[in-house]
């Protein structure tokens, strides 16, 4: 279920294999270890709706992929960019040759598979860039059929490469903040399952694994949906680092019996300012960090920066269903129409978070003229 | 489901009548409102153990009805304390006399329930405190066989009411910090269900609406075992005022949000200098308190206090079962095998607490000095 890169456990989170895409089903962790095919783009929508991908990277490979994976189905063929391409998908495929490729009607084609993908999570930042990327790439696309092709497939790939790249960069420049011996606390799942495969804030965790420091890693389950217990505890156990779980209520408690050293969190959209949005529960963990002296880190790519977005005010906060709280598995476990408060995601103010850190270097008490510098922008 | 007690709603948690233990399953809360009717010593442990009844004033008064229970199975006849006692429990009974008892016999009867009782919940103080007191009562009882009886059946109803007249006493104590038009925070369930019928949390929230005081009410789930959700909600719904459940995690949220003016929690254990122990993630809520400037109120009797723990670090934390936090409503949601860390409580420090609100008076900003004064002790 594990791919080695360069000496590195990259999980096959999405990929896309002879003619499909592959995902492992995330719903069905950590009981069932699943690969599903996806053949057509309704089955790959149907994943993204039912969450069996999540993850902001994930979603948005998995967006790439569909693009690809409708050309194909356009074509009635493969489309094999570079034989050696990535990892091992293309064993065992023919090259064709797409000469009588009616190309308008391959792009219009595109438009309509973007149109279906972008239905299935439509505040999902990462789906909308990646789908306009490959969008970019076929409209812009030359008129030559075979040329066409290359194209699209080399897209699809390369953001999947490029966001792998990233994560193992973000790794690098982390990985000194994890000391040996240290107790670190993580929320939610920033890890492999959740990007190209190796994962951000647990990246970081991974990298300092690689680099032989030994730590330990409590990992709060992060109701409602329990990524934590059940994805970020699958992942540890995978990479065979020591690890505990405990409700996001018992954080505190940890805290104050001075058994947490440090925090490390991903992010969902980070602020000109450095201002954090990330899962519902991450705040709790700033000001507990704040309170008993403890560093908190967060770790993303550069494109989770929303420099249009001057601080977190000017996040939209996405508010989930009731349901997700107000009944587990199927069962109800609140009264009849209870009404609940299910934000998706707080923000961590700037001040808070002691550095961010990404591919691009780490910013270490983050502010505007900070991330402007980052961005290669003018300090003010 | 509900009696009118003097124009207050009291829950039917634990009540004795027509010689049987009459108790609401709260394992069936919210989806099922059913009272269990225990007709032995042996059905009241197991609804003790399974968590049938729980709340240690719920506990405490199962438990020495339990030992009236044990008395009534041994005579074969209901013992009639007082016709007029409590409620309408003892309707259509006609008294027995009970002249040829073995009142020797029936001692070491008690004692043999006692056993069977405090076996089912051996950290929960208030089971013990019930239990001696009962035990107390029948073995200085005296030795005329009526006299016995009666003392031991006028201890078991002594103590329920006696527990009822706490909770609506800090109540009045409390009522005053719920203003209008605030809203309330509370973790896990200081209801009605946990107690003789009204509260000592949610007893400070009922006396303020029957003041007239308008207010909404925000309830964590409490994870792992949702008293909040399941428990809480329910009451709140059933006293008519306006709630919110949210993940634990949300919390955070809002405060950040200006959205809460007050949290209220109960308290398990309170030691000597006020530093107060209640289920997982009270903590954080008073560092949340603490962060955003607004007040932590305790509301608990005064039999909380644990005058011989003279800190919170000398309370025990009881460690629960890890399956309670890697399962959820009978679900595996964590790697099988998993560790996780599951303290039942943790220790918010006195200095961190706006006022203590007890049934002999309210204790703002809590100090060893202050809890002597409230116990009658020298002030040091």
């Amino acid at each position: 279920m594990t791919a080695q890169h360069a000496g590195r456990i990259i999980f096959p989170t999405v990929d896309y294999r002879k003619g499909a895409i592959e995902v492992i089903d995330q719903t069905l962790l950590p009981r069932e270890e699943k690969i599903l095919r996806l053949e057509s783009v309704d089955a790959l929508a149907e994943s993204l709706r039912a969450l069996r991908v999540r993850g902001a990277p994930a979603i948005g490979i998995a967006a790439s992929y569909g693009m690809l994976l409708a050309l194909e189905r356009f074509l009635g063929h493969r489309v094999v960019p570079r034989p050696d391409y990535f990892f091992d998908r293309v064993e065992g495929v023919s090259r064709f040759e797409p000469a009588g490729v009616d190309v308008a009607a391959a792009k219009r084609k595109l438009e309509s598979a973007k149109k279906t993908i972008s239905a299935t999570r439509p505040t999902a930042v990462n789906l909308f860039w990646a789908l306009d990327r490959m969008s970019a790439a076929a409209s812009s696309g030359p008129d030559d059929p075979i040329a066409f092709c290359m194209k699209v497939a080399a897209e699809a790939f390369h953001i999947h490469e490029h966001e792998l790249a990233i994560e193992i960069e973000i790794g690098a420049n982390g990985a000194r903040f994890i000391r040996e011996g240290m107790s670190v606390l993580t929320h939610c799942n920033a890890g492999g399952l959740a990007t190209a495969g190796y994962g951000t804030a647990l990246g970081v965790l991974y990298a300092a694994q690689e680099e032989g420091t030994g730590f330990h890693v409590y990992a709060d389950e992060t109701r409602p949906l329990l990524q934590g217990s059940r994805l970020t505890a699958w992942e540890l156990e995978r990479h065979g680092i020591p690890h505990t779980i405990l409700c996001d209520g018992a954080a505190a408690s940890l805290f104050a019996a001075g058994r947490v050293d440090a925090v490390i969190v991903g992010a969902d959209r980070i602020a000109a300012n450095g201002d954090t949005a990330n899962k519902i529960g991450t705040l709790t963990l700033a000001v507990l960090c704040e309170k008993y002296g403890k560093p908190f880190y967060v770790a993303a790519p550069a494109s989770t920066f929303d420099l249009g977005a001057a601080s977190g005010g000017e996040i939209p906060i996405e508010e989930r269903f009731a349901e997700e709280v107000t009944t587990f598995a199927g069962q109800q476990v609140a009264p009849e129409g209870a009404c609940a408060y299910n934000p998706a995601f707080d923000v961590t103010p700037a001040g808070m978070i002691a550095a961010i850190i990404t591919e691009r270097g780490v910013i270490e008490h983050p502010d505007r003229q900070k991330v402007e510098k980052l961005f290669g922008g003018a300090t003010s």
